[in-house]
């Protein structure tokens, strides 16, 4: 990859990318599988570098493969080791950024279309003065609780509830002390664990782009956005 | 339409099909629009069609669409005008089922791909004594909920979650009485209208084929699968 972060840039982001992507079928880690032809890691960063606020980008590498990422993504990129879990891998990401980013985004390598645009927009509503931002859209489905032997507990309202997409932004701080609290509960995302310090999260509206490609209908599904 | 119903099936299945479609963009109404040149609806009655438990099926057709309607489903499946909401719908087509039918599911012809399989095992499921049955996929995003004026409450726990599809099947005593109780705020789910009274609701496995097709996105992924 030729293109770099901006030196002037004043956002930092983490690209969760150890993930072994399962769902998608025997193969490499999900970070590695090609769309047209190309790593979804490699979709995910030139986005986000595609941002001329981002200043500093850090990608948690899956293990053992941490050579070819940064082949993959070149020089102006940084890459440590991810860990065994999403938040192990964040962690490390985060040592790894420079004092001087005060606002740090973390991403999934898999949601590798996300456009420039909701980068900045989530970089945008931190500097404005938000502790915490998250990217969101309507629900499309019909969601119900289940108990711990499958039995439904009930239907949720629909218009309640929103699918929360990354880049997720943060006051570094804010981060910091999230990842550095007490484990509790396993959270699937950062604002989940930021929430637990009684933080307030801020939403900005999402992108059908940023889609997790978690399976190979989402795969498909990509390659069809990449081409529309 | 060839294919008719089984006149020895004990299942009837209501089919939702007046909704306006408008998040697929200006056309007809979303049951009417193609997929591989083919109506959705059609796809979905095909399929319903295909499942040997099924002796009637009725269709609630987009207003104004009726004759447009019998002419794709052809003569052995019953078409009655839709109302203005699903719920309106789903009540018009009940009354248009004959007396016999004890189990009767309601489908969407959004979920126009939805495999016989998964009709039959609602269908079963009912049968073997559940008064209700909706078949349900883990849910892939992390879900918050948010307050009145889009705030933030909290994160759910996903693994505590689960995506409803249709068709949904009910003991037609029960279906009856949802939908006659005093209206409430508005259910997106029929399940969800049966809860309210209190009925146990039964879980089997959905299908990532029975998908809701809601946007030009999702037609674009239901022609992959349809190619898979």
């Amino acid at each position: 990859m030729t293109a770099s972060v901006n030196p002037g840039g004043d956002v930092a982001v983490l690209v969760a990318a150890a993930g072994s992507g399962l769902r998608l079928g025997p193969g490499p880690p999900k970070a590695l599988r090609l769309l047209r032809g190309e790593p979804l890691l490699v979709h995910a960063v030139r986005r986000l570098l595609g941002c001329p606020e981002v200043g500093c980008v850090v990608v948690a590498a899956p293990p053992g493969h941490e050579e070819r990422v940064r082949e993959l993504v070149g020089q102006g990129v940084a890459v440590v080791s991810g860990g065994a879990h999403r938040r192990a891998s964040v962690v490390a990401a985060l040592a790894a950024v420079p004092e001087r980013f005060g606002i740090v985004l973390v991403h999934d390598a898999a949601r590798a279309l996300t456009p420039p645009a909701q980068v900045a927009v989530v970089a945008a509503a931190v500097r404005a003065g938000h502790d915490a931002v998250i990217p969101v859209l309507p629900v499309v489905d019909t969601i119900t609780r289940v108990g711990p032997a499958g039995e439904v507990l009930g239907t949720l309202d629909r218009s309640g509830l929103r699918a929360v997409q990354t880049p997720q932004g943060f006051r570094r701080a804010v981060l910091t002390a999230a990842h550095t609290a007490a484990p509790g509960p396993a959270a699937t995302d950062d604002a989940g664990l930021v929430e637990r310090l009684g933080v307030r999260v801020h939403t900005v509206p999402g992108s059908e782009l940023a889609l997790k490609i978690t399976t190979p209908l989402d795969l498909a599904a990509a390659e069809l956005l990449l081409g529309a």
